[in-house]
């Protein structure tokens, strides 16, 4: 898919481009003429497009999470670039285009971060908590974990996060360990690793993020441990307190009961563990919200609802000299 | 075992009895003497003994949980009854003495319980959950699942007490079904049924109801949902979605987040029983704190830090004529 | 008032219709033409209804809670059916349309109910509180007590919804009192009955249910206390203990300080009608909503502020085949 | 009854007072002697007096609430004073002795209030309200409230203490009515007079101030609200609106549900009457939480629950000079 | 300036005004045409105002805080007031325009307001700190203090509003001052004077009252304590704890953690002081809000956030005679 | 000081030790005679000594924080070991000892630790925010930053734990550097190492770790601020954006309002270093919390309040095998 990406488009810019939709509707103007809305985007950004005939197919058969081959040009309306749409198509088969890859995605190189996790596994001294970490991250589910989001919309909330998101709680944790020689690291590193994984089956990533069904009705902090349960009971000899203590460490691992964790922490390795998450998730949150959400000619944000205020961006290379002016209260 | 419950004997009565320890503890007066301070008590109420001599055997050996012989008599001291030891040993093999029937236990018939609940389960008219439920209540669970309590302290905190408090969920939701026939009797008997297994292996009731390691570390929810989620794979073709919709009931009974449930509830079958289980867990708490702790020569109790509140204890009968005479206000 | 209910009617029917003004307004387009923006409904449903010309004397005279006739078609907009109208006018008095008539109303037989409803009051034992009782319910009384509804639009909001609310708390208080014969029966299911007594003057329900000034003011809590103590000062000799008690059951019946009860329960019988109250009402909440706000193709509402969720309708019988393919984790 | 002050004697001095029982249990020492231990106060202090002979008469018949004539002397015990019994007798008739003289007192003059709180009710314009407070205000129930406290414990908690509370809000009002001539004075001022009569009925304060039956199960807030109501209803031609509006001050003015109003304030006159509320209550509060709690040697008292800190106490004139020498950061 | 207040105009009334730019936003129509939307108003109100052709320099260089000359007609759209731009021009220097100057204002006068504040400086007796008070409102920084809003939009949100605040603080405390003659009166109201002083650093208020970058990273808290801290600094002898205990007034005036004051009052002058202020505060707000928001013929307004309910304003001549008809409750 | 640490003595040791004072109270017993009740402790523990005879000196002149001399043996009373004291005098200034040297210390080496952390001042890129941090960590308050402790009692409340708690810190900081370049280094680390330097005049360490009158007052976030902006203010052109982000750090570290931060964190270097500081102090509190509380003969610490559940230590090697063999629901 060679095409350039819809965030380094400007007004007047030619276009012929494979897009996601991410809505669609038909409405109708006051005057009663029929047109189809809808929203268009690849892993860069979204824009508004509107056709106003010509539309029946994709009317009747497109839907959220289609890709569509659409050609026109960039226009503005009220301040935002939408699509002046000429021709518009749903892709075909030939076309071989999969609509993951219009999903926001890391920064990051996933061959490299994969290298890094099977690395973390090798280093787990204790045997048994080795094998059992092999047998999870076996080929299927390696592919999925490394593929997922880490969230819906909040933090590391791309293709590849989930991996992203944990190598990162795996370092945070490995510096606690150097700190406090008392940790139990395997335990804690193994803890690392799973704490998320049910988010595989709590999300759906093939053409949107969307919480699936067992997602909601059981939520991925039961799903993991459940998984890691099942693993458990295939291994022979496996310590029930060592297995007491891992799904301890998933079930806990959100801090609080009203963050749906249904246990609190009660051992050091969970509350670090518990601590790691937060960090690698808050940092990773407000770093993509004042990107996404800066006010034009602003270094704030508009307001934050999951931070509960506005953000603000620092640039120390943009103080102008005025800056240093003093005023009345310097 | 032949003897007066103790809760029935006065001042200077003889006490010759099998008794539990509750407490035990070393200890030495201000002048240097050591003495041995114990807790003792049956399945009606307990009492203080302190044994001056010759308690070597006891102090060594005994511990929470244990049976002890005492002799003596009752004696009141800082207007409490407490037991002046004549003699105390251990309980003997030959004795043939079980803790368990020291504890606390329900009012209601067990063997008639058990009946009411195996009629409960006959009515499932849903062949897989009906499967399911024959499976889960094998012999050797059902036999735990009748004795246990259903709390440590709070509600239901007897022998048999998860028994009854389970039955009275199951007929309160009856009686929801027949207000709203649009709900799932099948579904919602059967997550009325399962909802608090996983107590019996969150608390131990051999001695004394206490939590276990797994209890603290991964709690009754979720030790719940794994057991039912383990039976439903051994049944071939259980429903997907019937799976998930009955762990979900299991997993948001508490109700909300902040009282450990890691989802709330989703679902109109998930709200009746949360509120079916308050229903019968707020009744008969209170009325069990009302009993125990009624001031003396008061209709109320001392503050009771679960219900933020003193409660009342309402006796019509007691109304002596001049409650009739009216207040400045009345 | 022989007409087809508007949820039955599909595009391009006939319209024929009385109905209930439920909103009004008097707009005009960007281009400065007038018209009449109307939400008209009935029992079942509403829709919009604009009309572009002769609405001069609606546009002067008709309110919220007017009805009015209407001919006209169905048609779709964006998605939704509304009425094209052909013609409007009020409602003369010779049409001898009630606006009541047009108001959401119980699914239950209302005079089924009343009847359940008297006999109950006959089981109360006690002298005074059947004296009480049958007072405060006199003719005037009872009609309002057995139109009402029990709230504005959370639960049981329809014509003889607070009939059918206070029905099932006597019959859920029946069964606690069947699990606990030391509850005081006759207090209770007096309490039952009285509780929200006071929303027949907290709420107007003649065209609309809204709250009535002294509703805001005063509240259904209190309004409710002071009808009981009224009645009670008129009967000589009743029991002061007694009196303050069932006003205890009224004040408390919310539960908690935060949900407007301003004292929170201090007997056996209030807990349990505050529980009882609680599982009638979030019940049936929870089943209306989400039979109203169903997404379409879905088995999800959208999020519902009061639930603080979304919710879910699980249907058995549409489980098909596929759903019980092993997913990665099951 | 003249007597020196209970909190101006020091050690070895003479005792032979009347004293208040505060506390009277039966105790005996671990060596099986029996004492009595009691806590006798005046309305200045209380001090510990055990009796260790001679104690059958008061055991058997005396109660908290009860005054003694006590002689004996003043003595240190763990840093404490206490009072070494030499006799003690109930007070006889004969005495003329009453419990509540015994109680703690308001500094400020009653008699002087009582005229204060006079004018103020000649100060109100509105016919009806000035009819209704001297209604209200009758010989009996006004010799009541000049005498009430105005809480258990917190703040304002001695003899005279709910009128001196009292003028303290309707000055406070009086000075919001300067500030905002939009305020309702005659209404403002009434809803401040008639707040907390509720007082009255909630607390008993002959011999100790403890809650009421009727002020656990119903409260002052519901009970002068009834209170009003009734009067109310027995003057002909009082205007709906203004009754309603009367109560919402009464039912509003702690302010928020979780500080048990049933209902927020609505109106500018009942957001003065609460904030109004707060300022008189914490303010008499602290000073009188840091007079009676400050630590020795210190100008910090012990931790306030109610306050949820430590309190400070500043006197400027002990600063001494080297206070203001310069720490490293100022 | 010589020209009707806004809010006096009515429908077909000429206009020939300067007025603020509150907001303004090049929008198209569906069918293409560029028009400028902006919202322009004075002290007294704001009315949108749409400009069809014409428009190219205002949408070019004007902005919010901008001044501009209008003519053209008041005409009424969808139930509100607007204008029919005939003519507009941003104001020319010449025209000797301040944006302050449509800036809402308080009613009091300003002159008399700094007589009375310059009045309560002299009335401090401490030396220290009426030196301090005196270095602290400089010219210059009194000019700022007089001129600034005590806030963004709820409370004295208006020109002048923070020396009306502060005003009514100082008469609150010192009525405190006359009840409880321990409270040391030249600390408690230097602490008044001073407590929001931050606010003039926090807010800008030249042509909008927004916050600034100064006040969103420190806020007005610690801006106040700061400056205090400075000027204390450079009065030698200042006692320390007299600074400190001033510096805790100042801190502390919010009264809770969760308002953003990161101590919680600890002297009874600290409380006192935030239960001024909050009385000053809420009254003024509550005031305001009623004012702007009741909705048309009703005695309700919206649902106001800050307050968490509807407000109600209660106008007793507007009591008709058929107000006082007996309810069934009443 | 050469005597073997508290913590290593056992029942029968001979003691011959200087101890720090850390409760002292003359008490008597029942029978009337006066004893001296103290605790005396050196870094590593605490223990009961009663004196009976010859302590009227001690009593007279001895305080918490006074550091004496004691002969005697170790005994055991109610399951604790105690002294039992032979002679006791107060330290004299020969002897040479600090109360200091009888704190609870750091393990880690402070020369250590004070090398990394001016390495870490090195590394600080931007030339005005290194020379402000040299200005800052001046030699004497370098010295009291690197003997504070970082607490009174919940993590790292020991000599050196504040410069060891900076030193987590930095290097969590530090690692999230690395995972977003876009992080502002020199800012963030200047923050980390500033963030709670104003708990060098928030807590006296010198015998005791006690909060000082300026820290319950001010606290150490203000503090902390004040110090900062009294250095920037004398470097000429430190940018006003900079000093209002790094002061931004300091006021918002602890993350909420409710946590005492007069702001919550509003940029991306802000959340980091308040997940940084929670994550350090957590898991030292956490560790420190099971090292100490843990309960004779169990994995298990009583109720920890800060923690707000019991905690529990892992230890696999303790496993033994009978761990492994399957409960009813593995």
């Amino acid at each position: 898919m060679n095409q350039p990406e819809l965030n380094t488009l400007i007004k007047n810019d030619r276009i012929d481009h494979f897009l996601l939709i991410r809505k669609i509707e038909l409405r109708s103007t006051k005057s009663g003429n029929d047109f189809l809305s809808t929203e268009l985007g690849d892993k860069s950004t979204s824009m508004n497009a509107n056709i106003w005939e010509g539309f029946s197919e994709i009317a009747a058969r497109g839907k959220v999470g289609d890709v569509v081959k659409v050609t026109g040009t960039i226009e503005e309306y009220q301040g935002s670039l939408q699509i002046r749409v000429a021709s518009m198509r749903l892709a075909l088969e030939k076309d071989n285009i999969r609509a993951r890859d219009f999903l926001p995605i890391s920064k990051r190189n996933p061959e490299e971060m994969k290298k890094e996790f099977t690395q973390k596994i090798k280093s787990i001294f204790d045997k048994q908590l080795k094998k059992l970490l092999l047998e999870i991250f076996n080929e299927t589910r390696f592919e999925l974990f490394c593929t997922a989001p880490a969230g819906k919309s909040w933090h590391h909330a791309y293709i590849h996060g989930l991996l992203e998101h944990t190598l990162e709680i795996i370092k945070v944790c490995e510096l606690m360990c150097e700190f406090h020689p008392e940790l139990n690291r395997d335990l804690l590193i193994s803890g690392a690793m799973l704490h998320d994984i049910g988010k595989i089956e709590e999300l759906s990533f093939d053409s949107a993020f969307e919480y699936t069904d067992k997602g909601k009705l059981v939520g991925h902090i039961v799903i993991a441990s459940n998984l890691v349960r099942d693993e458990i009971k295939k291994i022979p000899g496996f310590p029930t307190e060592l297995g007491n203590n891992l799904i301890h460490l998933i079930l806990s691992h959100q801090g609080k009961l009203e963050h749906a964790s249904p246990v609190v922490p009660k051992t050091v390795e969970a509350i670090a563990l518990y601590q790691a998450d937060e960090l690698s998730a808050k940092v990773n949150a407000y770093k993509n919200a004042i990107e996404a959400e800066l006010k034009p000619d602003s270094n704030w944000t508009k307001f934050i609802h999951l931070a509960d205020t506005d953000l603000h961006k620092f640039n120390l290379r943009e103080n102008s000299e005025d800056n240093t002016k003093k005023s009345l209260f310097d």
